[in-house]
């Protein structure tokens, strides 16, 4: 089965917007064992959005539309697709009576042209939005099966996981299951390499790779009868991978590294801080990023300026003249002074050139030292990020990322 | 004149990446006034790239491909393309000896796939990379214009800039020049309120608006017999925007609010620190984003257990526990602490509910309190951001901009 996706929207044809949904959709048919062939984005104009959906009908098994389902009159991909598809729209009694309760619920009144999203492809199964106004739906016609979802990525991304995906699962002979390996602290062509036997052997599950800086995921994904079946499939070849590649495996089913780390505190029972100077405070933003993370996260001290080393973290004065700010010893103390501070069981300290300007032979951009302090004991490491094809924000996010995986090793010990 | 955006790569259709080089040039064309009717993502696969090409052809004045440049068997948007539109392929010798001094400048062998990049359509204009090793290049054939980039956003994105946007202007009659107006503190369509007058009557220069969570931004575009022309033309319109709307205006072409806040406090000679309870450093991290911000920003505090907002801050036990941490009393104390504390000349602080969790009827997720210090005075403002549709990312986002906003206001007065 192939799939094409089509965004309708003249912001994304003026680049207001990304069109971060093709990429969600995609992850997740994906995962499903379904090849995506094409996205297409499209504008609001009848003429050329109805001669690319007849394209579709034409080449793909699934055709998945996101947005125009608005109120306006400018929102006209149901109204098309019911042309395209011979179609009758109908009003949807219970959408209707959703939308009402919608506005209700905020005390606003409901416009005349609200009613319009209510109405439907006869005989279609509706996704009901519990995120918005406007309910998708999807039915199956001569050739193909056409589903179609809301544009804002708040109501697409819910609507995809809890309506979308269910329902083309329901279509599959069987039960398409995922797990999801996470790496950090290797880079992909080095996982392949450790994995070639596994990953060229593989069938069912396959074992797909997906990067982003300083991390690889990977995708086993298994196909069976039911879902514990399928997890029977998958669970051998996730230990296989886990014990070939080791600690850089942080986790499995695991949304992200900051997640790790602060469900590793938790159960730990530890409490972290964080020092920060190249950094700027990107650790203790990824961390803040997890609700609930007030739980295990005390803190932390932006030490951009010397002086706020010094008198906030007490680094010595000695230190910084002779060695400088990005060095072993300031790393150090800097990490031991946040724990000093805060009380902090565990604290990370970054300090290193970010550039792009500030490097020297000596130091150039990319250099980093991380400082890890655990009671008594700091351990400093020096990162040699490189600065060839690297921007500011990719050398800050490396580092960040090598400070918290850095932390999930410490409390896992 | 009407574009058609061809994005290569069966990593876009996985899901991997997003195709951010559509959005990247969609916006650059919107400011040479050139429509774009489509975009396309397809994959490494030869005769749906040609197909797509061929549809491309027929439909639209100019077809732009980003990605199949690269050096491997699967990079076939070059060949298909001289396929398509009738081209020979031939050796560029300077390109060729670009791409073996890119080799040796990194003291790496260059294999022999890396050669095929430096063949190029007969009679094309050469688009020279300095960002990587494949160059980009552009022809004009029987019934429009075909141009390619290389794919990766850190290679595609100058490319765009510096290379296709200077080869389009070039074959418009006349100069194109765009004058961006920034927004902070007033929404969309207050700012469309405001502006109908001047907006429905603008032909040249158009006014166009683009949003982001916190911020709008006006384009102001106009096409003239040379840049000193159009200039004399964005020139009144932007004054009479700026006096409509007053100190919401930021900036006007600068890059960010950050950069803004960077450069005032630079031009001011002030120095800026953080004070961060909800956004868990995401201020910091945003104004250390900008290369050189050291100059201006000592450094901050995030302060997200009490101990710390006590502790290290100083904030009264007593404030604690009569008002709790997310109160007027705790953000007035902390700006002031961490002046205090670093020595700093204007200090802006946040405390406030994030959510999704920690909500409640008096103190409602979106409840944010900002504390501005300049010197000894303190004034505190209250920010209901909102919880309905916003995510914790948003509140935190929206939070740390009107703080941006708050300093760079401070400083201006």
């Amino acid at each position: 089965m192939n799939a094409e996706l089509i965004a309708v929207g003249t912001e994304l044809l003026l680049g207001e917007i990304s069109n971060t949904d093709g990429q969600y959709i995609s992850q997740k048919l994906a995962g499903l064992g379904i090849n995506v062939f094409y996205h297409t984005v499209v504008g609001d104009n009848p003429a050329r959005l109805e001669a690319v959906l007849r394209d579709a009908a034409k080449r793909s098994d699934i055709v998945i539309t996101t947005g125009g389902l608005g109120p306006t009159y400018d929102d006209l991909t149901k109204e098309l697709i019911c042309r395209v598809f011979g179609k009758k729209l109908v009003l949807h009694e219970e959408s209707l009576r959703r939308i009402e309760g919608f506005f209700a619920d905020r005390g606003r009144p409901m416009t005349e042209n609200n009613i319009k999203q209510a109405y439907l492809p006869e005989g279609c199964e509706v996704f009901s939005n519990d995120w918005g106004t406007a309910p998708g739906c999807a039915f199956k016609a001569e050739n193909c099966v056409v589903a179609m979802l809301p544009g804002p990525p708040r109501e697409c991304r819910p609507m995809t996981d809890l309506r979308l995906v269910p329902y083309l699962a329901s279509l599959s002979d069987g039960v398409i299951y995922s797990d999801s390996v996470r790496i950090c602290g290797m880079g992909e062509s080095a996982v392949e390499a450790l994995l070639r036997p596994i990953m060229e052997n593989a069938v069912n599950p396959t074992v797909a790779p997906y990067c982003k800086l300083g991390e690889v995921e990977l995708r086993v994904t298994a196909k069976a009868g039911s879902e514990a079946e399928a997890k029977a499939l998958t669970a051998p070849v996730v230990e296989e991978i886990k014990s070939a590649l080791g600690d850089v495996v942080y986790g499995v089913n695991v949304d992200s590294l900051e997640q790790a780390v602060v469900a590793g505190l938790r159960d730990a029972g530890l409490k972290l801080a964080t020092a920060e100077s190249c950094t700027g405070g990107l650790v203790s933003k990824r961390i803040t990023d997890v609700s609930g993370s007030s739980e295990v996260f005390l803190g932390g001290v932006v030490s951009y300026a010397n002086s706020v080393k010094q008198n906030v973290l007490g680094v010595k004065a000695e230190t910084l003249a002779s060695v400088g700010a990005v060095s072993a010893g300031t790393a150090e103390q800097m990490a031991r002074g946040v724990c000093a501070l805060t009380g902090a069981d565990v604290g990370v300290s970054l300090t290193g050139i970010a550039g792009p300007g500030g490097g020297t032979e000596e130091k150039p951009v990319g250099l980093v030292y991380m400082g890890l302090c655990r009671g008594d004991k700091v351990t400093v490491t020096e990162l040699r990020i490189g600065s060839r094809g690297r921007t500011r924000d990719d050398i800050r996010s490396q580092a960040a990322t090598t400070a918290l995986k850095a932390v999930l090793d410490e409390i896992r010990k």
